[in-house]
């Protein structure tokens, strides 16, 4: 652990996320190509947002189970689209107990075809559905560049699969799940997503209709953070889960599938952090008030902990910790929890003993405009307030960055500027002629075609024939 | 669902335990041989078993992370034991991303190594030590025999893997989580389990001392449920993980791991089920208690549903459920929660209404014996009380169990014969030959050394020289 600076995120946004990374020790390589190993100090946040969606998964009545992760080669070749979307990227076992097997395998990518096969086997009559399963899991993606969290060939994340009766529910699930994501990213991370249905070429490969929650990151780039699919009855159809419905005659089940992963991790660092490093949103983050002492003799070393200590009892129905090295610092110490992102430091020196009082520095505010004193009396309660007003400015910060870098270019010139300083929101005509042109010109691509539509000119910003929506173009993770 | 007999423990036990397995819908066999899918009820108990392990874990200082599944094929063949024990049991990655791989990966069989690799990165000086590091994963072996949740190709665990300054800690806390292990297994599980230690025959690959947590199954078998391996300087050496000691020296860490598997859900299936099916602890089972409503007419059934639904809110505080299903008589349902396990029942019917009270019935005690009338007025604490004497009945049965099948023979043939029926505690000389004696005469082995002995002869029970130590000799899964 150093105390250097890190790079600035004007000079090199990349370099500074991989550095926040690593010396905040959110996550390592490992010695594969392009896989992490997630380090304590990340694996807690993943922690924290497990549990929070978890709940809201249980909430709207689907419970978890788990699916093996090896899946006959041959079932990832049922679905047309589907294993064109991912034969490019499957790792594949082809040895098992010191003997070439008769059929390889593959380390699911996701998990659509294997659950198919058992929902097949489960569902037979409309009585057992719906059936609303979700798993957290680990799943290979052979990809050739990598980045800690946001494209890693191993990562972890949730996916859930549900079969219904009817494609009304199936459609009705997956706009419930997407928005259960956004609801999960504006009100526990503070990541202001957008919710929108994606374009045909960037639907998830056999879905109907893909639907995603884009944010904006501090580079203007948009991370797509969590996607749900209406599959139709492709898989049904490919893995024959069939049904008795209410008049006795046998048909296919309308499924779905939904996912966030810790690449989500890579939007928290990326929408809150600054030049000191990360800054967690109090509701997901490991640690949220940290304490340090201030002392200069032993005298008052042995006042000051002992003080410290009752702080910390008293502010146990917090994540919270007293940073008590003696090895190190004040100076010191503030610097590296400022680089592990926690929300709200406590300093306690003589004086503020003297005074019945701490003093609390916000995460989100640098220098002395955050600095606050808090009388001890007042401290479960302040404390409490604070993290609440941190979390909200959060919001509200990345909120207003992301609106303020969003464009509605009036003409497609515009758009090429805009897409080069942020977000380009423009009426398109749905082609995939005028997108591939779009990300000839200027790498961006359509993000998603935002749920909720403002009014526009009406012409394609792009070729100016008739245009019903409004897209999302923008630079992308 | 059906609500047919399944077979008697008595008439074949194997057979038993599937059947529960599949008709409870705890998992399913997968489409890959010898893998399952651990379905929503199975994984329930999973769930309750992670969370309670889990905050041991921590209460003891560990913190989780989550290290790749994929894994040099080099890393195995490091440590020399290790890949004795692993390499016919892989599950090995040739090809990825449509390539044949420079370097094999294998799917990891257990995590030493790779965590040994990132250990060498992290630890520099004492001040780093000691790492206490669990992770929650998936593993595969490459079995040939394999059992529902007893031996499957892949499973789910914990696994922890500690780094220590000196041999006298990592023994400590290789003992430490020997006795989590224990303590969950009796407290949460109700499984009275042993404690000892491994012979050397049955030592991890890698390992310098193995302990176990050993429990006696309905049919007397033994199941290894749990094991911590004081792994000494081993993979230190073989992984290079080396710190600045307090004298400024270079030293190899002494490390420590411990695992505790889905396996475990085979010991409470097989040390509480009975011919109706399972029996879950309550403190583990996914449902707590299940409120039956019983009537004839529609209006019974109008004025017992809105006072079933009264009652399952008043137990909101336990896992409860109502179940309300119109097209199941009251007798199929308790068939069917009974085989499920669901540790009390709770019934409701007219009559109850009109003595403002309602039949619970204990699936830890058939029939009668087992029913009760509760007063509705002490509906909460009562319904406490008996799920905490049920929990503590199921404990008293299994170690009843366990002691009046536990045998300690005077002569080898009477070994034979208790081997047959029981366990053999027996003092032995601690020599592979008389190990190796017992195994191909009986086909029993050694489960473990307890930690606590009792007196004893002094002589090998197989070869008559002097003898320290008793020995459970046993037939295992």
């Amino acid at each position: 652990m150093s105390n250097e600076k890190i790079t600035k995120q004007s000079e090199d946004f990349s370099e500074w996320y991989n550095q926040v990374i690593l010396r905040a020790e959110l996550a390592d390589y490992a010695p594969v190509r392009g896989c992490m190993v997630v380090r304590p100090y990340g694996w807690a946040i993943w922690e924290n947002i497990q549990k929070t969606l978890d709940a809201r998964f249980k909430e709207t009545g689907h419970v978890n189970a788990a699916f093996p992760m090896l899946i006959p080669k041959s079932f990832m070749e049922k679905e047309k689209e589907h294993v064109e979307g991912f034969s490019p990227e499957l790792a594949v076992v082809t040895i098992g107990g010191g003997e070439v097997l008769e059929e390889p395998l593959v380390v699911r990518p996701t998990s659509e075809t294997i659950i198919g096969h058992m929902y097949a086997k489960w569902i037979q009559s409309y009585r057992d559905l719906p059936v609303l399963i979700n798993q957290w899991a680990n799943v290979v993606r052979w990809e050739m560049r990598t980045r800690l969290f946001l494209r890693t060939l191993e990562f972890y994340w949730q996916e859930g699969h549900t079969a219904h009766e009817t494609s009304e529910e199936a459609e009705e699930e997956t706009l419930r799940m997407l928005n259960v994501y956004a609801d999960f990213a504006i009100n526990e991370a503070a990541v202001p997503v957008i919710t929108g249905r994606k374009s045909d070429s960037e639907r998830f490969a056999g879905a109907v209709r893909t639907y995603s929650i884009e944010g904006m990151m501090k580079d203007t780039r948009a991370l797509q953070s969590g996607t749900s699919h209406n599959l139709g009855q492709n898989f049904a159809k490919a893995f024959n889960i069939q049904f008795l419905d209410r008049n006795n005659e046998l048909q296919h089940c309308w499924t779905t599938s939904w996912g966030l992963s810790t690449r989500f991790i890579g939007a928290i660092i990326m929408t809150h952090g600054d030049d000191q490093g990360l800054i967690l949103p109090p509701r997901l983050a490991p640690l949220q008030v940290i304490i340090i002492p201030i002392y200069r003799s032993d005298d008052e070393k042995e006042k000051v902990l002992a003080e410290a200590k009752k702080v910390e009892s008293r502010l146990s129905k917090f994540r919270c910790k007293l940073d008590n090295r003696a090895e190190m610092t004040p100076g010191f110490k503030f610097n590296d929890w400022e680089l592990r992102g926690v929300p709200l430091r406590i300093e306690i020196g003589p004086k503020d003993i003297d005074n019945k009082s701490v003093m609390a520095a916000r995460r989100d505010i640098p220098g002395k405009a955050g600095k606050s004193s808090i009388a001890i009396d007042n401290l479960e309660g302040e404390v409490g307030n604070l993290l609440d007003t941190i979390q909200k400015n959060l919001l509200n910060k990345a909120t207003e960055f992301r609106t303020s870098h969003t464009y509605e270019p009036a003409s497609y010139e515009e758009l090429k500027e805009a897409v080069n300083k942020g977000w380009a929101l423009s009426p398109w005509c749905g082609s995939t002629e005028c997108e591939a042109k779009v990300k000839e010109d200027t790498k961006a691509t359509t993000r998603c075609i935002p749920l909720e539509q403002k009014s526009h000119s009406g012409k394609c910003i792009i070729c100016g024939t008739p245009a019903k929506e409004s897209v999302i173009f923008a630079r992308a993770y």
